[in-house]
């Protein structure tokens, strides 16, 4: 993995990737007691950066290859970039989700062009229903973040960054990132490391999930002793990559962790204040900037705010509980 | 009013308004039957296009007339636009305001700066307090529609559109826009006019406050009998202005009316879709856009969404009652 990479997948996303806003309000500054800028990945295509790694990752394939399709394993963000992306390649996708995932993000994936295949957890091998699939029809796995053309989509986002954090003169900054795999942390990482080596990556992640915060402390990859227990289902991953972790691990800072409810806080301050909607595990990186600011250091600090995909259910629980 | 003063404009507002992204969905374009293209004003700064007109008439200003501060007479969106224009060029603001406006409206344009002078609607004479003002301290009052300098500020709307209409392949659509007294919408029709001519501008306006299409239909200036009864409070002007509404009638195409509940299920459809907050205001042309394709023309449609500040018992009514 290296910046030209990232510099190719930003080539090959030009004009199919929205290049999203970098957002700031006083007020947000006020709360944090430093400047906030927040780049708001949720206005990307399919609500979240996942389209970004989807495209690079459809994209960068042997065009006779990606004739035959690609296949993904994700009840979420990843399906329907995966799904997006392959729509407009107009290549054939196939998502394999649990049977008992919500119907609107089946609808949404199905919508978006792919082929949903279900599988019943309690009794179904998904790998082994996507493997066969794979060799019947020839479709490439493409992995959620443990992949080098996913880490480059991702990585455009820190390219971004670069360019906007230095339009917004700020050279230097924590840049908190709300982390699962790893995949769009390690991209922009890489990329900021030589664009714009002043911003520090950080890792965001849930309480009783900070799998990778541990990691990066111990020196070796631990695991979530569970799945869930969180709001932020987004980035529930259980461990970093194997790809992913000795990158986070080169150029990261120490990770932070936050717990749920200032998920909630910073999803109402998003909505009140720049007026963009975050889902629970899009937030994480917001939260900590606004309500952890004691463990940030500077003048000011940059947040990925990386998804938008809520239900109107979870939303008005934030609401409700903290919208001013 | 011509396209040289929107470009005039345009160039005092590089660097500190923002250039909000033109967002669009595979989802919006199946509801509408076309082609959706939405101009996200609601991340501009303060929450809506008001911080353009509001920067762009302060910066106008004959630089020793401009120390002495300005005032306005508002309760909203222009409150806050006006109060950082002029904190952000150091110099004071004077924001008249009825005593019964909501607490949140008046703290949030005191933390932008502002001096805010209340009154009571019932026993005081707003226009008398705002001459008192200005005359003791030399102020230069703002108006919020009916002012050249503002109308070239919100027109730099329209430049923005009439680039990313070309980016996104579009040159020749229907352009709705949300319409008070006018201000956003003939500045956009201006840069249009010239910038882009196959974009059609069109006023939409709330049911039973559509004095802008009856002005546009008679051809003289219309009133509206009330001015509440909408969720829209955004946009409830009893008429269109002298200066702005010439211009309408030069350049506009018939206007639009569409119901208070097509607003909200607009509001829930930028939520699922767009991930961005609407106010109902703010949403009345998306409205049009997916509510009333009947009543528009041509393979694509772009929809200005003037503003997001709402509170959060509305959004939430919108999201109860419509989100998917």
């Amino acid at each position: 993995m290296n910046l030209a990479m990232i510099e190719a997948a930003a080539a090959r996303l030009a004009g199919h990737a929205r290049r999203t806003p970098l957002l700031d309000s006083p007020f947000l500054d006020e709360i944090a007691g430093r400047r906030v800028l927040v780049k708001a990945e949720c206005l990307q295509h399919t609500g979240s950066f996942k389209f970004r790694g989807g495209w690079s990752a459809v994209s960068a394939l042997d065009a006779e290859l990606r004739e035959q399709g690609v296949i993904a394993y994700s009840s979420g963000n990843h399906a329907q970039g995966v799904a997006l992306a392959a729509k407009l390649h107009g290549v054939p996708s196939v998502i394999i989700m649990p049977a008992d995932a919500p119907r609107l993000k089946i609808d949404n994936t199905r919508a978006l062009g792919a082929e949903v295949v279900l599988y019943d957890r309690a009794r179904e091998d998904r790998d082994a229903i996507g493997a066969t699939l794979s060799a019947e029809r020839g479709l490439t796995l493409i992995k959620p973040f443990d992949e080098p053309q996913v880490i480059a989509g991702q990585g455009t986002t820190g390219l971004e960054i670069a360019e906007q954090a230095a339009a917004a003169g700020v050279d230097a900054a924590d840049v908190l990132v709300c982390c699962g795999g790893g995949g769009l942390t390690s991209g922009i990482a890489l990329a900021l490391a030589e664009k714009a080596p002043g911003l520090r990556v950080r890792t965001v992640e849930p309480e009783g999930f900070d799998d990778v915060a541990r990691s990066l402390r111990s020196g070796r990859i631990e695991r979530n002793d569970s799945q869930s227990g969180s709001i932020c289902d987004a980035i529930l991953t259980p461990s970093p990559g194997a790809l992913t972790f000795p990158i986070l691990q080169r150029l990261c800072s120490p990770g932070l962790a936050v717990p749920d409810e200032d998920c909630l806080r910073a999803m109402a301050a998003a909505f009140t204040r720049l007026k963009i909607v975050l889902e629970p595990g899009g937030a994480v990186a917001l939260a900590a900037a606004l309500y952890h600011p004691d463990q940030i250091a500077g003048d000011a600090v940059i947040c990925v705010a990386s998804g938008g995909n809520v239900d109107a259910e979870m939303f008005g629980r934030a609401l409700d509980k903290y919208a001013e």
